[in-house]
């Protein structure tokens, strides 16, 4: 499975979190780092070059802040230009079909602000729709989003286990759960030297905590 | 009170739609018509100026064509770059308080594709909640989009109908139902040489058929 990161941010340079996410992709030849600022410094987007690496990718990924519920400017303007009707939609417009939709945002807001009567009022499911749309629209399947809220108040710890689950984002084509299990034992298999305890722990904790929660589902499913 | 109509098109003269709009504005004090294309060829935005106009008027209209459910990307910069803390939000953040924000689309496609099961898949009232929650951030009133579904479409008389509502939209202080036909009522006692019966008989008919929807949500309500 080959991986597009598509990353839109102005300063990506200035960003924490954006460095953090760069040094944080695996060195493969199946994920390409794509900025695009740094791509058309003066925005003339190369539609072409653009439609040539979605083809070449099965699993697309939009990374940026969010600001005002939305990306930058001018990953709206790849949008605009490079999804075009005869390639992304309409007649003769398939090449997008069964590829995969991801976006992984910065966010500056605490999670629990993003629900009815929080105080952004909407959920990230509902204020991300329009991007649900855009799969919708050319074919893809959407991933459940991945948002990073307020990474520059995260412990290392928690920076730590952020880690692993965007690398499995990035590269496993399973996404649930035990997927991400199995991913996780054979990574400590093969690097066991390179894990400290305290990041086992985390992730251990973290799914340990993803079971509680589906348990409390199941139980009010039940009810 | 004053209307702020800021229009995002890469190629508003191309569009007939938004050429119909430009000439469908009332000539009139209170209405400003601010093109941010024409305005800022560069795309160097003016904040200052930007925030000036804001503060000087009371109903704020975005109006745009949906691409890719959402507005061009000039549009979305001047968002990020004017809508700052400490002017929109956040502490001192209070400019836009009690003011109203409006959304004006051109939409190529019908308006019944916009549903559950339909080809887009998803409701405009969905597809354009980040714009509300703009409004909820700052403390705008969000009014009901005016959303105008294929004009290429449209015949004469159903553009003079839309030319109304338009108006309408950007002058009526009170956009509920009564406070509309009191608006025909005196517009038509003011210049009643300057309207067509066809014209009359149009907005009659379309105010019959909000009334006739909303006995039938009543009778809905009351099963």
């Amino acid at each position: 499975m080959k991986t597009l990161v598509i990353v839109s941010h102005p300063d990506v340079q200035g960003s924490n979190s954006q460095q953090f996410l760069k040094e944080s992709l695996p060195v493969s030849e199946d994920i390409t780092y794509h900025h695009l600022e740094t791509t058309y410094p003066d925005e003339n987007i190369n539609r072409q070059a653009e439609q040539a690496l979605l083809v070449a990718h099965d699993r697309i990924i939009f990374q940026f802040p969010l600001y005002w519920y939305s990306s930058p400017p001018l990953l709206k303007k790849w949008q605009d230009e490079v999804l075009t009707e005869g390639f992304a939609y309409g007649v003769g417009g398939q090449a997008l079909v069964g590829k995969e939709l991801g976006l992984v945002l910065t966010v500056g807001i605490a999670e629990q602000a993003y629900q009815a009567g929080g105080a952004e009022q909407f959920a990230l499911s509902q204020l991300l729709i329009p991007y649900q749309a855009v799969a919708n629209k050319v074919g893809m399947r959407f991933l459940a989003p991945f948002a990073i809220h307020q990474f520059q108040y995260m412990t290392e710890r928690e920076q730590q286990a952020l880690l692993i689950r965007y690398q499995q984002y990035m590269t496993l084509p399973d996404l649930s759960l035990s997927a991400r299990v199995n991913w996780f034992i054979e990574q400590l298999e093969a690097e066991a030297d390179s894990f400290e305890m305290d990041q086992v722990i985390d992730v251990i904790e973290d799914l340990q905590l993803e079971i509680d929660e589906m348990r409390l589902h199941l139980n009010y499913g039940g009810r």
